[in-house]
């Protein structure tokens, strides 16, 4: 199936996109008119969309094009924003997250994209689709808007804590991201870590660093190690990839998203604080649309489960069509480098590497 | 001699304050003037400065009114900003980092300030002030910036990693602050989480939350706590005290600062853009300056190791006079609040009370 569909070397072009159509918090609202926008952007795909049929079918109506490309697969099983993995595990069969990951599991559709509950997502995305040799927990990536363009920054709350060898993996998982969404040859990728000297307790920190700044020199990694950065360093872009515990990068997703709000807040306040500014502001509309579009959240929406067989993108469940585009634009350029099959193979190379090294009595 | 300033009940008017007038990137032309204000807003303060005598004294000779109110104790040695804490431990002795720890030590002076190397303050404070009982490894505490009023967030960096009880002192330490800083009489507490459920490995968080809500209803601990929070709540300034361990602190910390720097950067490209934008930011111009001044980093200046039998208080490395200045402020309204002899009173009380919590079969 696969062989069929390479149109260059290395480009495997998707075809047919499973979309948990109920998921997020307007379900059919975002999901269908983000297929359409989604199907504007990449012509040659069509579209599974698992929900309620009435539901869908209303918003399918007002899209023709769409209709013409997308099979309905009726379900009345949703998992609720609200469940626990747990619950998803136990209650989730048949619901429209579990029919949309079934297709990918098939191989029937080449991803597949919810914008539901993350922890249901993952918890039924790892059952389904299990991960990849020599990954045993999957990270969940973000995009991260920088001055430059965004960096992946990885894990961002799928597990909390992570070993040295975790940590490792991050970083390859982080580079085959960066290539397949940015075609970035040979990514730049750091450990994020913080400033203080001898600090304890980041022994894990610190022997991720001593290996990968080893398995980065022996070349068997395709990405360049920069060693430390710090959390000011990120939204600067100073590497492609930034790697760290879920924990401290989940914290680090949310304050940065946080602060954003916080200084839009104190943006609009003042411009509207007298009525100097507020035809300042006016008159520098072209400006703050600029601005607006440039912090827009729903250009980078699209949190992917790396190490997985298979590809399950998280959309934000507050997004809306355009967003929910993004999030397939995202599973559209993971899928078309083929990304899971090269991390299968990268991933053996470079645990072989990081064998060497960690017997090796200098480490 | 504490007795004898009482100037109202439980209030101790700081009179002496020892400050590393060598720390920070530009040492002197910093401290020095950061002092003379800090005089201006706090007429009663008289200055020990700990440095080189020839330096400061050419800032001196500029400020009749401090030079009135200070003594400059000589020292050549300086604690360098590179230094390792381990450095500062074994050659710190008698450097003006050490000097001024030390007036805290023999109650010469009322608190510490310094702009110097924070690994090393944080050890030599360590050292020589020594903890309060029940506490083993200080915090550091940041007053974060939010839309109401300075949260303080804590720990940003002194450790990695945080037992429960060490969680729950953590919330002790920092209600101590808000009481000191904002006069708030029962500060709210909440503890900083990722928002996946049943995530693995926050068993330490988990526990802290259970023990913080029983001792919370027990009515033994001054605060309110309101459970969990995320990062994206902390600039909102949903509660009082943020509780972290210092991994995730101070990359949440370091996080905020360069999302604010990036979007700092975003604006000055949209206002520059065109023209009409370029006018348009000229006519905002009070906007603008009322923006920039809300995000002042200066205006907030001032981390504060908590946990410590004496108050050291340290100052951004890059800061200028007025940022000095700040971190002097902070000094005194902990040094006024009485914070350390009341902290350890309100610790043994805690404790008591978390060992009630711990043994209870239920907890």
């Amino acid at each position: 199936m696969t062989e069929r569909r390479m149109t260059e070397p290395g480009v495997l072009e998707p075809k047919l996109i499973a979309i948990d159509a109920m998921g997020g918090d307007i379900g059919p609202k975002a999901t269908v008119p983000g297929a359409a926008i989604a199907l504007q952007r990449h012509p040659g795909l069509s579209f599974l969309l698992f929900g309620d049929q009435t539901l869908i079918g209303l918003e399918l109506d007002k899209l023709p094009a769409l209709k013409a490309r997308a099979t309905v697969r009726h379900t009345d099983l949703v998992v609720a924003m609200d469940a626990k993995p747990s619950q998803a595990l136990r209650r989730g069969k048949g619901s429209s997250m579990w029919l949309a990951l079934d297709a990918v599991k098939t191989k029937e559709a080449d991803f597949a994209v919810s914008a539901g509950n993350t922890g249901a997502l993952m918890a039924l995305s790892r059952m389904l689709l299990k991960t990849v040799p020599g990954i045993d927990r999957p990270a969940i990536a973000a995009q991260w808007p920088t001055i430059r363009r965004p960096s992946i920054v990885l894990d961002v709350g799928a597990n909390v804590g992570a070993s040295a060898r975790e940590l490792c993996n991050f970083a390859l998982m982080g580079t085959a991201m960066a290539r397949a969404l940015f075609g970035i040859i040979r990514p730049t990728v750091g450990l994020l870590n913080v400033g203080v000297e001898e600090v304890k307790g980041v022994e894990d920190v610190k022997t991720a660093h001593g290996w990968l700044k080893q398995a980065a020199l022996s070349g068997a990694t395709g990405f360049d190690y920069k060693g430390f950065v710090e959390g000011d360093q990120i939204g600067q872009g100073i590497v492609d990839v930034v790697v760290v515990e879920g924990f401290a990068g989940n914290i680090a997703l949310k304050t940065a998203e946080g602060t954003a709000k916080q200084i839009g807040a104190y943006l609009k306040e003042a411009m509207t604080s007298s009525l100097r500014s507020k035809l300042g502001a006016v008159l520098a509309r072209d400006g703050f649309l600029q601005l607006k579009d440039r912090m827009d959240p729903r250009r980078v929406n699209g949190g992917t489960f790396l190490g997985l067989d298979g590809i399950a993108i998280k959309s934000h469940g507050g997004t809306d069509p355009l967003g929910f585009a993004s999030a397939i634009d995202v599973g559209y350029g993971m899928a078309r480098s083929g990304i899971v099959q090269r991390l299968s193979a990268d991933l053996a190379a470079f645990h072989a590497t990081l064998d060497l090294i960690a017997i090796d009595p200098k480490a």
